[in-house]
């Protein structure tokens, strides 16, 4: 948690209700952080269903690894989060602190191992004690109420400058029901799976393969379509719990059934908003990006030019130093690997198109395109002319501060 | 050209011969720097063949596409640089200004327009005057001389901080021949043709083919090995030019010619020196870092990680904070999408092992590993433990200075 909170921060946080079958604890373990809470145990009632989505790095954590074990089972009683210590690259020391906090956490709950859900963030490499787990998982469990999303959110904060936080009435058969969800995540933000953090419940009734299908339909274009750093982390997770609780909720347990259209609408507008407030809190960002590519020969060809441009230091000092710098999109276009032509490549900053067919606009006007850079939220759009592939990405700027935040965390 | 120098820079220039066959001469043309060279004319000798690696950008640059125009041909007159304005994503207009540069060029050289070579360096997407090349050609090529190696050197600098130049004296048969290159380079420097723009001449007798055999093996692990940003030009080019003037230098027309081994060693190590000042020079540089890959599963494996890590802002910011974070290349590693085993991993700082199989060595010292990042020169070496590819990358540390210059550049 960092001193200065993100210009791009909401405003305020949302009230959260309840998740009927959703209870949370969370304590201050001094794990690295001294006074304040850095773990969070949330208990889910019997018939909690989960599927979840993990970071695809060759060196995942430890507590990825228990996660990626456990989801085909599709049930969940316990999720366990630290902050301070990613119990990453630790070796059998961190195997063996993952198989006491997972025991710790099945006494607590009272339930199976394999309905034990781990996260940890912070610091790679360093050796995580399992006796913060063991010390303080059961009184957690004992003490766990139904209103502790935001304490939760906070919790789970590592660089994060604000809690993320975000809430969903809607309509299921004939029950209204919850959906709330919180994420962390700051730096180490790249394409696959970009999370470092998020957990979404709800107390709809909704089966295991309901809610992998609702996660496979939505995280491409929600954290899958963020990037702060290019850098991937080794314990991105995303998992979805449903406890079924909401009074009169229908058990879902087809995919394709028409009743969770709304529900699934508002679903992935939770995973969008989620992953938006991650880039609103990239380290050091003061500006949101939103990169547009269309007309790129397929779909997965416009995601790899948007990343390309996403990703490129130099558009991101450019949108720092508030210079429409088409120049640097026009390279990062070129740099995309994917096919591209020059001659029919045209750029627009916000409305305002500044190239194309290949050249600046006639009447290109510098001060307008400079006008615009000093939004808070740039929009850059680049239309490839060659067929109908489109994808939107979203980013934040490279600032100084990304360096001092990154040159300082460890030390 | 930058006010302060990198600290990595070299502390002297290096006494530079003439190559005979090379003549020289350079202007302040005004372009876009004021009161300082910024066009550059190289005549070389009738019967100078030439060879060269190209931009695989998209969206190259206008004289880049001349460039490929004229090199099949193998032959070469005059090569035109200017600096200031890269005549990219120019359209018709900049296609207008390198035909009428080459013409100019191909009139004052007295040659065919096919033996003209162009580059333009500096900013995108500005329309570039050709009144320049047609204003100072032709006296360009009247008063070239032989000894202009550094002014040559000069007038190619954008953000450079410090002309970067090589010589080398060998044996070819009986003769003894000069190898003389210049390079420039900053930012926007990334795997694919990472030179930005760099020249080699020679007096030795070699043939196109030659010269291209030459660059083929030496390219991938010179200039194809470096990167500061990740950020691919648009005029990315390398140049070799042979005059064949040395006295009684052979006539060398096959790759295999075993005549060739000392020159080629030399010529080797030209491109090698080359490639790192550009590195050295890397905006707001002041670490030096080569990333050693070894026992991947392949040769490109290796590079792929090795590039990972080495273009991760993360590293790269540890590096900048003196913070001997291994995690960070542990992550790197993780993110490569190629074949890794977190528990056959193996990580050295300098001759420092930190980590093996999977987690930090017993007896690790933090001091033993911060003493060793406070060095100029930094070497991370990352064991996968999976098979024999290797390969050696070079990249410098992120900074806030980066972020400064690239935040300012343009406006």
């Amino acid at each position: 948690m960092s001193g200065t909170v993100s210009p791009l921060a909401p405003v305020s946080l949302p009230e959260m209700p309840v998740v009927p079958g959703v209870r949370i604890a969370t304590v201050k373990a001094g794990i690295k952080y001294k006074d304040r809470v850095d773990l969070l145990a949330m208990l889910f009632e019997t018939g909690t269903t989960v599927a979840g989505v993990l970071t695809r790095s060759r060196c995942p954590s430890a507590p990825v690894e228990l996660c990626r074990e456990n989801l085909p089972g599709g049930k969940a009683r316990i999720l366990v989060v630290n902050a301070g210590n990613a119990n990453a690259f630790t070796g059998s020391k961190g195997r063996h602190t993952t198989a006491v906090a997972a025991r710790s956490a099945a006494e607590a709950a009272g339930c199976d191992e394999g309905e034990v859900f781990l996260s940890s963030t912070g610091v790679i490499g360093e050796p995580l004690d399992h006796s913060h787990f063991e010390r303080h998982l059961n009184g957690m469990a004992a003490s766990a109420r139904a209103d502790g999303w935001v304490d939760a959110a906070r919790a789970i904060m590592t660089t994060d400058t604000f809690p993320k936080l975000v809430t969903r009435r809607v309509n299921l058969g004939d029950a209204t029901v919850t959906i709330n969800g919180i994420a962390k995540g700051a730096g180490m933000i790249a394409p696959d799976m970009a999370t470092m953090l998020a957990y979404v419940a709800t107390d709809a009734a909704l089966s295991a393969n309901v809610l992998r299908a609702l996660l496979e339909r939505f995280t491409p274009t929600t954290f899958n379509a963020i990037t702060v750093d290019s850098d991937t982390s080794t314990s991105d997770t995303l998992l979805a719990f449903a406890t079924g609780q909401a009074k009169d909720a229908p058990a879902i347990t087809d995919p394709a059934d028409p009743r969770l259209a709304e529900f699934a609408t508002a679903f992935g507008d939770c995973l969008h908003e989620l992953a938006l407030m991650i880039v609103r809190d990239g380290e050091g960002a003061t500006k949101l990006v939103r990169v547009d590519v269309t007309g790129a020969v397929s779909d997965v060809s416009a995601k790899n030019i948007a990343m390309a441009i996403a990703n490129s230091p130099l558009v991101k000092t450019a949108i720092t130093g508030e210079d429409a710098n088409w120049g640097r999109v026009v390279m990062a276009v070129g740099k995309a690997g994917e096919p591209a032509d020059r001659d029919r490549l045209a750029i627009w900053f916000g409305d305002l198109l500044v190239a194309s067919e290949g050249e600046r606009v006639p009447g290109y006007s510098e001060e307008e395109a400079s006008a615009y850079m000093k939004n808070d939220e740039i929009v850059i759009r680049a239309d490839i002319g060659l067929g109908d592939g489109r994808f939107t990405a979203w980013t934040c700027n490279l600032t100084k501060e990304y360096v001092a935040i990154n040159g300082d965390y460890r030390s």
